[in-house]
């Protein structure tokens, strides 16, 4: 299967609202972790169970959701049957080869983003569709899998650090946001280490090897931009949205983080125009290698052809050649070698190609 | 004749409006089948004969006259008068090289799109012009083929799943627009396993039928993106017209399927990317295994050719040449084109020639 | 004098509205033909005295006055004087080199096209600037020649079919534009087929002369865009226009040849990605056939030339070579040979060069 | 110093609007010429005080004073004194290396733009940059130098030919800007020579001159476009000024000049892309010749390497080789090696190399 | 780390408006420059105490506060809380990552943009991220090092020359901006310069050493116009903004910076085609100059291997070689050598390979 498609044929043919869950499995328990908090006071629980959510619907305080695993439909189906989502919101839910996009439900904003980040205990990239569904008083978040990347926001929220226990659940949706596009950077950043690492190789040494190296990184910032590049539209729209979820406060925050989505998609292309940079050089520098080798091959057989047809014709077994009876013809003709051996070194030093 | 372009020449000339079929014949009996239901009951049909259409017109009950085969005149142009069409519609209709469009005619919508499926029974790629004719409680469709496309919303009326039978005419064109993009889902996820195979090729062993793998997959990303680009602009005209006949409680689900086509656009991108920067490794593997023959040639050539020289110089005739009388003459002139031989070898391990 | 531009400098110095023909003469002598029509009747008359047109200016009935010709400058001037028109208007219907563009004098408007058809009696490409200018009871067209392409239209008033005899000069102009656009498919159609003929050619047996025909097919491709693009907005600018000259009714057709129009820009896009897609193809199928090229020549070269040195060896003329009276040294050396020969070929075959 | 940047560092650390001449000195005298007309009469002067244009300013006439020669700071400032402009106005004449811009100061406006033309003399492309001052009853117009480029309005002026004598400074200006984008057409015309010469030479017989006059052209097109581009939006803004010193009637020519820009426009990058393209073609006939070069030196190696190996067989010194004694052992070895090369000769006419 | 981007991945985490320096420490000590002035008097402090900028915050006349050095956090709390700035402005001011931006926070406008200049000492080139807040009667501006870019702005508040003491904060900030767009020029001069030196080298002698210049050059007019991009957007909004805190006089100077912008931008976009030209340039003169060797190669292995294979022939030891016998045999040889030899030339000067 294609690694910039899922395989979505499963769902030809439902009708439209149908839970099916499309991708893979990335964990095995959905488990929900709840925090309900205002100024004074917060709450912290682990459940697996959905039904334990419903009772902070009506809270006036802000109730954070983050379910950790999306394969469950029956959780899903719960919490939209209570909540009253659209069918369309769990069927994208559900759906792991979304689009990063913003639905304004009047009520309830549904926002789909991609994350990457590196994961805390084996380094190694990860990619995880985030859902963030914000109402007046709570934010739900879904992710593929039990992840870390939002431990520093639940530290914030402990710890009553920051604005984020002072204001509301629109903030919190703001904050989950920077936390993802803040792993943009640091995603950007090793993959500018690399490609910093490629050019130099490119410059001193350049195999096929790191033509390959170019390609994969290009593919990546393809892979990258692709979730990046919808993410400036729903920030933008989110800011300029007249929607009363969004309180003129957060506003300010969000054109933050709207700047720093121009900047990661800036610092993409930039790195997409050194890569194709890269090509260049690399079809350049083969092209000069060849150079070097075929002088090599130019040099040496333009000065031996010559002298060794030279020579053959004193091989020759003619009976009347006087010069083979000369006293000094083999030194003669030696001498001639020499000199036309030199003379061609000398042409070529003057034309440069030595 | 051309792949991008049919043979509209037979039209020219003629008034506009003129019914022509445009185009090859691609079934051989037209089919109506015809569809009407409610929440309550509904009612399917299959007949030959135009006219069975003509009671539906004015039932309350929302009716699908789904139209297999386009090149009767006498069908269209029957149904036309029936249902009031301008002459243009059905001239476009007849034109299966049609670029896709959505017209408002205030009292009807006329949608044209190309469908690309695989057939259920040879598994082969198949292009099919679709036209939709969307009035208050009609949809006629029209298809170039007996198509199997839209089985599955047949199988929806008659079992009453999902919305469909609750819902209007607005919504069936939905379902039947989002079931065409469904397909191209399924049409660019197979095109992407061609592409990744190409690309294994590609960096395993490139060979010019790679290129021409590569030339004919951009080709068919050309065709598909012609169809798809223009196919955005209808859907997004659809959701935000004011079009009576389209209910606000669709617009969300039409919101749906617009990013969708977003979605199939950004593939389709991404993969001409990336069949160009195949093009771009392709040219340089040839390079590079130019450069590696070349370096073969050069090598031996350059060891060989002066050392030939070398034994030359001993297989001249001359009289008066010291060497050959000498006893280690012969052995004298083995080693020294020994140690030649290595020392060059030993150069061209220096330069990583070898 | 360059084909992209025609020879503008006659002009420069001159005060503005000046009437100067630029571009070469087409026709010797300038004729005018004149239809008069409702849906009642119609007269038809061919003129070479611009007089006869002036009584029919301001009568109800629909006046087409076609001049094939338009380097007469007197006959030009007389119109305008007649039927009031700017002098710039006059000026632009002179100069053959003109970007295609639509004005808007208030009572009339002026709209100069760019026509490409092949010609009925030698079937060469024929490239006319066309000007129209509708009024409210009229149409003027002038030609650089007698052509033939409107011959269709003329037949459709003399038959009456179609709408034209029931519908105003709008109408009468569209039907022009039209016809105009049609030949631009038939153009387009056999662009088309000459490029998939180079495209054939090139994957067969490409030579240094399918390269000019891309090269050709590319510049005309340049040409045909330069005087389709600008129609595009002509056409939208007619449909959207609130000129009172353009009936409602008329507006439907003119979105259909604005829907024809961008076809045809998406047709020309296509193909001149095709054609760069072919270069390329072009570009490597050059280095593919230099590396075959190559690939025999090393072969050849890496057997001959060490086996060359060997037979040398034995060519020298030493006294003492004990090898050369060993009775079977002949035929080792042979062998020797034979086997290092064998052994190359072996390991060219597992480098996959043979 | 660069030629697409003059030396603007010595203004760096300047309080804006100080006036300092940036360029080279294009003449050593400053000479105004002054117009003043209506209808009925004309009066021409020249002189080196501009104290004498100061009486011009309150007249109903149209008065047109043209200044050759910038650099002289003390005219500027006492023309800018006694007509109230803005201090960056002056500076800004001053500044030969402005951005062709229009800016609207209510009572006046200020237009600067680039004029190339071929000097009436020694027929050398001369770039001048010209800036026009239209108030309500005049236009003051600076010049680099003694140009000719307005001799033709002056002509119009003195001839009362046209209609500027019977228009106001709105028309002059008009005059002025047209006469300058007809030059264009000049300029380019000659590029268009140049390229169509240049692409025949690539066609016939192409050299790493014929490379360089690409590039050469390539950078006059971008000088070129840099002055071009921008005085479209200046052209387009004077026609939709609502100001109230553009007159209605004055708008129809500037719609007509616009068109012209435009079309520069379209040669222009119409240009650039024949050069594109003209460019893969010289690499790929370097690539084509390289070929044939190629082709040759396999032929005849891979011919005579072999039958040199044959030979060189037979020129062994070994005691026992029976062939040597044989009768007909020589001519064996001819027929043998003429056999070879015969069979080669005939594989290389079938792989189409010969 | 990478030269595009900066070590954000310390800010991860913590809560928004968080006071973190990111970046280098380009200065030891922070000191602050304190200017108040009106058209009267002016004051000028140098201090390290950011108490004494308090005194001025509520003074008419205006006051430039300069802050060089931006990693003291105590510093900008101080001056953030006294002026009541917004923690994310702080938070801004201490990233020196930032992409320029321009934010308006109603009573003041916040602007970051990045500086490039020669510095006075060692003439090399330095990059500075320069934040100016203005107030209504205040500007304060953050460095990051002691930069001498403003001593011109200094010495003109100093000397009272131009308009800057008779204008308000506006202004000042209109004449720091004006001042880091005019350091602009002076960076893109001197690549310029060093762009047509490339040039030359280039046509003159190509090395890889060319290339690379060509890349570097690239990659920083890259890093420039990254930076030179937004601030067109900043400037132009500065121009076009209601906000009550630029004055009507001061618009007239925004414009003209951003004329300079744009011009800027412009030759950026020529510098950055005229590098691809370049490169272009080069690797066909590498495949020039191989062709030139290759030629070499294929004139002298094609004439005188033949010529070896004839004296070979004579070198066979054939009993019965009735040739060698012949008295004028050997002269033969020579001559049928000589004459194939200057036939080979010939052809060689017709095919023009010599």
């Amino acid at each position: 299967m294609s690694r910039f498609m899922k395989n979505r044929s499963v769902k030809v043919g439902l009708p439209p609202g149908s839970l099916v869950h499309i991708g893979e499995r990335k964990t095995e328990n959905v488990t929900i972790d709840i925090f309900n908090y205002d100024e004074m006071q917060f709450q912290e629980k682990e459940t697996k169970k959905v039904k334990e959510c419903f009772s902070f619907k009506d809270k006036a305080t802000v109730t954070w959701i983050n379910v950790n695993g999306i394969h469950e439909l029956e959780i899903l189906k719960e919490l939209g049957d209570c909540f009253g989502f659209h069918p369309l919101v769990l069927e994208d839910v559900l759906n792991t080869d979304q689009r990063p996009k913003m639905e304004n439900f009047d009520d309830y904003l549904y926002i789909v983003l991609k994350a990457f980040y590196y994961g805390s205990d084996n380094n190694e990239k990860v990619e995880d569709q985030i859902s963030l569904i914000l109402g007046s008083n709570f934010v739900i978040s879904f992710q593929e899998r039990q992840g870390d990347i939002f431990n520093p926001v639940r530290e914030q929220i402990r710890s009553g650090k920051g604005h984020i226990r002072k204001s509301g659940a629109d903030y919190l949706t703001y904050v989950l946001i920077d936390t993802i596009v803040d792993h943009y950077f640091i995603i950007i950043e090793r993959l500018g280490e690399k490609i910093e690492d490629a050019e130099e190789e490119l410059l001193a040494n350049p195999t096929s090897q790191t033509l390959q190296t170019i390609h994969k990184l290009k593919k990546e910032m393809m892979l990258l931009r692709k979730s990046v590049w919808p993410l400036r539209e729903i920030v933008s729209s989110l800011e300029r949205d007249e929607s009363a979820l969004i309180k003129k406060t957060t506003v300010v925050y969000l054109r933050d983080v709207y700047d720093h989505t121009i900047q990661v998609v800036d610092t993409i292309e930039t790195y997409r125009e050194m890569l194709s940079g890269m090509l260049d050089i690399y079809l350049s520098s083969i092209s000069n290698r060849m150079n070097a080798v075929m002088k090599v091959l130019t040099i040496v057989a333009t000065i031996f052809i010559p002298l060794t047809f030279v020579v053959g014709i004193y091989g020759m077994n003619f009976k009347y050649m006087p010069e083979l009876a000369w006293h000094w013809g083999y030194y003669t003709v030696l001498s001639v070698v020499f000199v036309i051996g030199v003379f061609m070194i000398f042409y070529f030093k003057r034309k440069k190609w030595l």
